[in-house]
């Protein structure tokens, strides 16, 4: 079904580099969203529209759930909410519920620590599914809730454009990873609103109808040049990390020149166009969260260990695994020196809440 | 829902010692077990009684699937075979069918590797689900064929009289290993018989009612003292190697003494009593496969090898990683010293096909 295994970035296992170690960040927007999605199952969730009368399943997914420990904390939240529902709803008998619990990520994703580290005392039975959610996952209305946090931000690929290099813009030199430039940051959203998409239309198909998903999206604020915002200070800084390391002649310029980072952010404006154009789902809810790590996380160190944690793997399979700790340690150096700029543009980013509800056929 | 992670042997990864490389044994059962398969799927599913009306999805489970790839090749046989039923029934259509198949096996399984081997041009969802079958691991009715190959004679745990040695018999030095004493084979024998019928009751509430269960398993012949049996050969030798390592000094007599394998076998007789006494499965087929791998293994250097990719995880939990090569390379040599009698009983053994229906209420 799958053809297309993209690298994974999350570095695995639980050693300190690890993303289970570095999700600080993202564990915030967890706690965050926590009351709106217990609010969200007890408002919005219709059992009825949900025929669970005759299997009594109820399936949750979180897509990009790398390798824990955050997805289990958020999924815990969602069976709560949804056992609470049940008791309120008189016909309904939850002693007879079951839930079953996707985690999915893709192929290179560390399912096996995700696994040892299932929470022993869990009421749910707990599968792993790899593959991109920019396509199927799931049979046909299969999902009664859908969770997503932080993912929405990866592309499927990095654009075409890009890669090639044709157009006059786009190769020169080294300019593709800092995105300052006006085509290559329209490339990345083409491709960004190109892979969100094909993500409504694969859960539109595997979400039941009446289904609900809840996504925490990391988008940049309404209006904000792209490189104003935080994702694009990163790859600034990045970018002049890896390019005194190639003059230093310690990596080669051509490998400055082809690095690329499948990622990039949308305005809440645009991704509600997005959802709205689309169709398939209904917005319930829309609001900025209120992250409570949003300032711890603002050391220099702690978040030089957070992109390594994200980045990690794309470095290490672009240029090298000799070459991660010495680029790691230099792009600390350079978030330090620039430490400024880059917290004020830290506290503009807006962590997204966003209720989807599948509409009713 | 599971809490007990019982240590995996099977090795992982894709090695020279890995289960992926050292299965071609177990590979043949699934090419012999392969026409069984598919004439049961076409006589004995009944797409009425299975009520895929409403959801159209067809899962599938493969228990105790390790890393690949033998797996698939069993996975795939069956979807073929379902789907060829389907289009020999006038009332459906096949073409609105999907296929969910549950790759499930133990905690520490290979989950990264098997997700890696995946099949790419398959046309199913694949999902991985961690955990023991002797417990539940599917929601209620939600399975409608299960599949398990050369996986019921591990047992959940060493029987408890074994690791106690509190009755004479059981603690008089190394005597546990081998298993010819008497009261060692009947405390393996009941922990084996109660673990069969927890597969069984766990089983019965996951699978719907017309549901079909293909088991095969590897068995001693009816009326044979384990002891004559391959297994019985084997525990042997390894025994007697192990306390020629003792003596040498290279290892401890007391980790000797202490080491146990959680495995064991019974008779097709055995079994059958065991599932009529169980009551929740119809045996619609029961008989001997002719594993055309059977004479293809009988080398000594390849069956130490698949011993090693079977039984190296526990030797290596027991032992320490830095014995391994050494105990296996003593096991090898002791293999080539008895190989007649070895290459007799290897010939005895029943690789024993077994057809379930789940009985409808």
């Amino acid at each position: 079904m799958e053809n297309l295994p993209l690298s994974k970035p999350m570095v695995g296992g639980d050693g300190d580099h690890s993303y289970a170690k570095n999700s600080t960040y993202q564990g915030g927007a967890v706690d965050a969203a926590k009351s709106l999605i217990s609010e969200a199952i007890i408002e919005k969730l219709d059992l009825k529209t949900l025929e669970l009368d005759t299997s009594k399943t109820f399936r949750i997914v979180d897509l990009g759930c790398s390798s824990g420990p955050n997805t289990f904390f958020a999924v815990q939240n969602i069976i709560e909410a949804v056992e609470q529902k049940f008791l309120l709803s008189e016909q309904q008998n939850p002693s007879a519920l079951e839930f079953q619990v996707f985690f999915n990520d893709h192929y290179d994703n560390d399912f096996n620590t995700l696994f040892k580290s299932l929470p022993q005392s869990r009421h749910y039975f707990a599968v792993g599914v790899p593959g991109s959610f920019h396509g199927r996952l799931f049979p046909n209305s299969s999902i009664h809730f859908v969770h997503s946090s932080y993912t929405l931000h990866w592309l499927s690929k990095v654009p075409r454009e890009i890669v090639d290099g044709n157009s006059p813009s786009l190769n020169e030199g080294s300019v593709k990873c800092n995105r300052f430039v006006k085509e290559v940051i329209e490339a990345y959203s083409t491709q960004l609103k190109n892979d969100m998409e094909s993500f409504l239309n694969a859960r539109a198909q595997e979400v039941v109808h009446g289904g609900l998903m809840s996504l925490v999206i990391f988008a940049i604020p309404d209006g904000m040049p792209f490189a104003d915002t935080r994702p694009g200070v990163v790859f600034g800084i990045l970018h002049s990390c890896l390019t005194h390391l190639a003059k230093m002649g310690i990596i080669s310029e051509e490998k400055v020149t082809s690095f690329n980072v499948p990622m990039h952010n949308l305005t809440p404006k645009q991704l509600e166009a997005l959802i709205q154009t689309n169709g398939n789902f209904i917005i319930e809810r829309m609001e900025k969260l209120g992250n409570p790590k949003k300032h711890v996380l603002l050391s220099s160190k702690g978040f030089a260990s957070m992109m390594r944690a994200i980045l990690g793997g794309f470095i290490r399979e672009h240029f090298g695994n000799e070459f991660v700790d010495q680029i790691f340690d230099h792009f600390t150096t350079k978030i330090e020196e620039n430490y400024s700029i880059f917290r004020e543009k830290g506290l503009n980013m807006v962590d997204l809440f966003i209720l989807l509800k599948r509409v009713v056929s």
